[in-house]
């Protein structure tokens, strides 16, 4: 891929999650990645979004780290996107939100509960929670170890993370990815409507239990993997 | 009535739909029908909205479901609309929407109580959820078993569908209808007024009871019927 | 007033209410009156906001209800309107919404409890509920009793209209007044607020007591009354 | 710093308050300094925003709290900022709202207690609470006395107003502050922002509690003091 290609589909996806009011002041950030050429793509840190432009987007090495192009910091949070996109080579973009909702349930230390189609039609089962950070971790290389509790609460349920994709960081906010960038971006704005009907489901009955094992899989199959009938074939994609 | 004509009331329902909050994503659909020529307009399936045309929606055959017309898949959800239209044939638009509130009375599985004048104003009674689909309907023909538990819900009840235009298919969301698709569009915004202003009540106290019968039905009547006198004399509307 | 004046006053409060985020579909209207020529102005029943004209606006007499000027048929509330009108010579507008926190309360069965300044601004007090309607009235002259439950709540309390310029029809909604339809519509507005934080007050505080008594008056006169200190001196406003 | 450039950046921090969704009616204002001249710039007291203008802002002697300039009257909020500014040099923009969620925690009485790291990114600590006034003090100077209770607060608990930049007034509402006008109203839209995902997190889960202190501390210190390494060097900003 093109990086200016990139730096376009990057700057894209940080606008919308400002226009599906995901995003207050700047918290937030969305990336990219290409495989080919090792370069990942982001959001600078702290940079009002209604400024944002596609040459603003800070070029960092998913092998090192390092700045490559561009003349802000890169959000510091970029440590958290690195260390995904090393762990998962299938996956091309990465948003982190402080939406409302979903933050409110990490702040809960509570897995979302699959309660309706809506979850299951994207994500895989409850939507995880990580383990608390330790002192070490967050006195230490503290974004590097976010993306590590990440990668832990996945590999702890054993999930694949193109079938759960998103996690709650304790205490702070979700990350989402997928494909690239916009499908990285869809998974947010779906995490924060299921988690405010996961919410307001919770409220009118305490006692609420997940739904059907079978419904959950009949719909999240409908969208998903090689029997799905969601959506248009390839070609009118 | 004129197939274009169709296209353009589908079309326009299906955007009324995104304009009045109702739809995250491609959450959703409308349709409508034409009952001189057999003909069921329906939203293509996971095309975005923001370029929905009338010129690509799906008609479809009311009697045997095939595509007559259009280059998209008709909306995954047509069979579930082809069994409510099959089975009344007083209604002349359907909507499906995971509108949130709504939703979550259907993820928690009651019934959504009457307990004011803007839910008697719509709604002839408590909105019912449908019964769970067992393990053969839902590997089966999914969809349209899904219509066939709305209208369980209707006639265990013995529910005339222009009097309950609405019913919350259990951990999904809500299908809606009228006489024709700008009347399901007014339903399913009304039934998502209803179901905020529940919640809150129900949140507000745990032991309401539903408002008196006679209030439901006098305004009930103020606006249904051969006694209503809301709104315009037929000239006027 | 000169009726034009007071059409187009009535048309702005009307629409007013549409972008203040209190109106779904056709819910609700504003009215204005003329005392010198005994006309009461109100919104058309049932017409769509979009398309409200000053010119659209029905003309009907404050004496008898007959309709003075106008094609279309009054909002169906008309004889609530003219119960308050007749009752109280010092209020110039009426407003009602189903606003869908104050309906909530009204729902609930539940006076709004003066539970902070905001409130405190607006609102001499607790805002009241009607007493339940009885089958006579339900089956009677409905809106017009409407009216008169409104009255019984403000004088059962020995309210001032002006001082406490809105009441909870039980199971229904607000109504509120002011000495204008502008500042009827500025209430419906400060109600809805109000009735948003206490139940979010309520909820995080389910034995929560009303604020100080002293501080209630105090900012009541902040804004009220000969004493007032709040805004501009008359010449600004 | 010139006197217009002060009225453009209050009356730009007074519209951002609206734009943000934190003002509903006339109810709110912002307030900035310029230490040199000793002039306070606040909004006029009860002037509707849709108008607002820089030449309209009022012009105070922070000294004495005399109009120095200005065809309106001052907020009649005018003595709470004069004492927040009188007290804390280090500030340079204060703003009041009523915004909702931060309300309705000041009617509960209830300090936001630190849940996740949207908060500790900008509060250091739990947002207080103010004491109740006493009836000599609504019955006296009361605006005044309002400012000396959050000083009072912040006092109380040994707090610099620039780590910990808001207090919410009991049965009130928040007041919160910063450099500059901006800093002001950007610690207004985040303390509304974590007022709405406390109460959300606390009704999942009642016996929350707050977050780890050490992760509390990371937060802060990311943005905040001679080790922050959030957003650009100043050469960028």
């Amino acid at each position: 891929m093109d990086l200016a290609e990139l730096r376009e589909q990057v700057c894209q996806a940080n606008l919308a999650l400002v226009r599906a009011g995901l995003v207050t002041l700047s918290f937030g950030n969305a990336s990219g990645v290409d495989r080919d050429t090792g370069a990942l793509v982001i959001k600078p840190s702290g940079v009002a979004y209604a400024r944002l432009r596609p040459s603003e987007m800070v070029v960092v090495n998913l092998a090192d780290g390092a700045v490559r192009e561009g003349t802000y910091r890169p959000s510091s949070d970029t440590p958290t996107h690195l260390a995904l996109y090393r762990r998962y080579p299938s996956i091309g973009g990465v948003v982190h939100t402080h939406s409302s909702f979903a933050s409110s349930w990490a702040q809960a230390g509570r897995p979302i509960p699959c309660l309706g189609t809506t979850h299951a039609d994207h994500f895989h089962g409850p939507v995880p929670v990580t383990r608390p950070l330790s002192a070490v971790e967050i006195e230490g290389e503290y974004e590097r170890e976010t993306g590590n509790v990440i990668i832990d609460a996945l590999e702890r349920l054993g999930l694949d993370p193109l079938e759960m994709p998103a996690v709650l960081v304790l205490s702070h906010g979700p990350f989402t990815w997928g494909a690239g960038p916009a499908e990285a971006v869809e998974n947010a704005i779906a995490l924060e409507a299921v988690a405010a009907m996961a919410y307001r489901t919770t409220n009118l009955e305490r006692a609420i239990t997940p739904m059907a094992a079978l419904l959950q899989e009949r719909h999240f199959r409908r969208k998903h993997g090689p029997a799905a009938y969601y959506g248009q074939p390839a070609e009118h994609r």
